[in-house]
């Protein structure tokens, strides 16, 4: 089961990567600064999740994720050409980090006796921080203020994660559930435009 | 005096929900947005408060937190007119969070027996830290950074709350004063703009 | 050494908070604003590092990385005109402040029993976060990502220091080569115009 949620947040961490790195060349970033955006993205929201727990941020104490990152920025620096071919990479890889880190941030809070309530959150938080950390970063507003069904794709499967382990299932069923839940909502809201109703302000300003 | 304390977190928990959740619509974010907006401004300065002293966050361990800011969030998104008839809404609850969690925050972090010195600090990072979140998650300057007396204020209130307990007087008074101090400065700089002195740069780049 | 690492990390201070009241006074924030953005470039990077290594915040246990932050603050928000005849005092300052807190904050990611992987991200970390979160806030893209050579420079420095500490040098040489290192990588670099490759994306969305 370790072993499992492990590689579970290694894809996790190169799929926010790599929709961090495709950003930073969008922006015309040099090398380095791909490099940083890529690690900040793949690693922020683990980091926080981490520093909330109180337990060594993972991405800190193992060089796997530095290299993970590393791979899939120097992949999308030289080939991005090949990742701008996919339609939408970065909204694709970002939803599949967001499902596997929301479902990964909920276990590791339950496994570090946190409250279902507080798993719920810190798993939500787990997902849409990496996102957020890219946005702010290169000064757009995040994501997950604005697309369709974002942070609440994270929420249901950190939800399911918990209710799961509430009802005593095994994680080998819903993680994968979690993570299918959290992809599949976000790829109907991409492709189908699946979304919450809009608030209509009276006036601007 | 534990209840009275927990009393005034709540209600700067509900105002600054209102001032992130306003930012929001005005934004015109969808219903979940501007939830997360909310409860963003609400409570990451409280977070970043108990990181820094080694408590657990109380709004990850507490769901009152989160509900307070669904509340305020889901009244700011279905009516959006009552909330922005009255002038400068944004600002006014914006000034209500900051002074009640900046006495909020100094009172904890005497409480986990931090220096006067870092207690003042803290008091006015969990008054600032909620609107700083705000502003940067919509990519504007933060109101910190160009409101007048704004940090000033937050420092005021915290100021009064540490001296007061260094000369043994009562929380209930000095905590109301600092409230009342706070609030009053950021009044007078909106209404009748009170100010700083402003720099005058020679060349700008 | 003890008082040799901490004036290092005084004069780290220093120098971040005059890039910092530099750019507030360039932004025309009025007095409190330049001294709140001078004590966030100063102390956020040795923050974040201290709460990722578990210890107190030396900027907040210590009255006189404030009172350091506010003297630049108030020297550059008086004598703007002084500080802007040099040329690029942001960038100069900014690269002596990142050249100090690379070295430091290795060192002291090494003496709180960190692998040397996490020591040298780390001393990136505490170098580069200051000048992260003073752009964040006046909401510019954080120079670390545009600028040539400004992470691989901070990561070479901290790399010096690491590398020093397994052959078993002494600190007294490894910090200062690690930050003249940092130091004339930056300076070449905005001297003469030493970068990396640059991306060239194939479409821009």
């Amino acid at each position: 089961m370790e072993r499992f949620l492990l590689i579970l947040d290694f894809i996790g961490t190169f799929a926010f990567a790599i929709s961090g790195a495709t950003i930073g060349v969008r922006h015309r970033l040099d090398l380095f600064g791909v490099l940083v955006l890529a690690f900040a993205t793949a690693t922020l929201g683990g980091i926080v999740r981490d520093v909330l727990i109180g337990a060594v941020p993972a991405a800190l104490a193992n060089w796997n994720y530095l290299a993970l990152a590393c791979v899939a920025g120097l992949v999308t620096f030289y080939r991005h050409g090949l990742v701008e071919r996919l339609r939408n990479p970065v909204q694709l890889f970002d939803a599949a980090g967001l499902a596997l880190f929301a479902v990964v941030g909920a276990s590791k809070a339950l496994a570090f006796g946190l409250s279902p309530f507080a798993a719920v959150l810190l798993g939500m938080l787990s997902g849409i921080g990496g996102g957020m950390a890219r946005d702010v970063l290169v000064a757009r507003v995040p994501v997950v203020l604005q697309a369709d069904l974002y942070a609440v794709a994270a929420l249901a499967a950190a939800a399911v994660v918990v209710v799961g382990d509430r009802l005593d299932l095994s994680e080998e069923w819903t993680l994968p559930a979690g993570i299918l839940l959290c992809f599949g909502l976000r790829y109907m809201a991409i492709r189908h435009g699946w979304r919450l109703p809009e608030a209509r302000p009276h006036d601007v300003g």
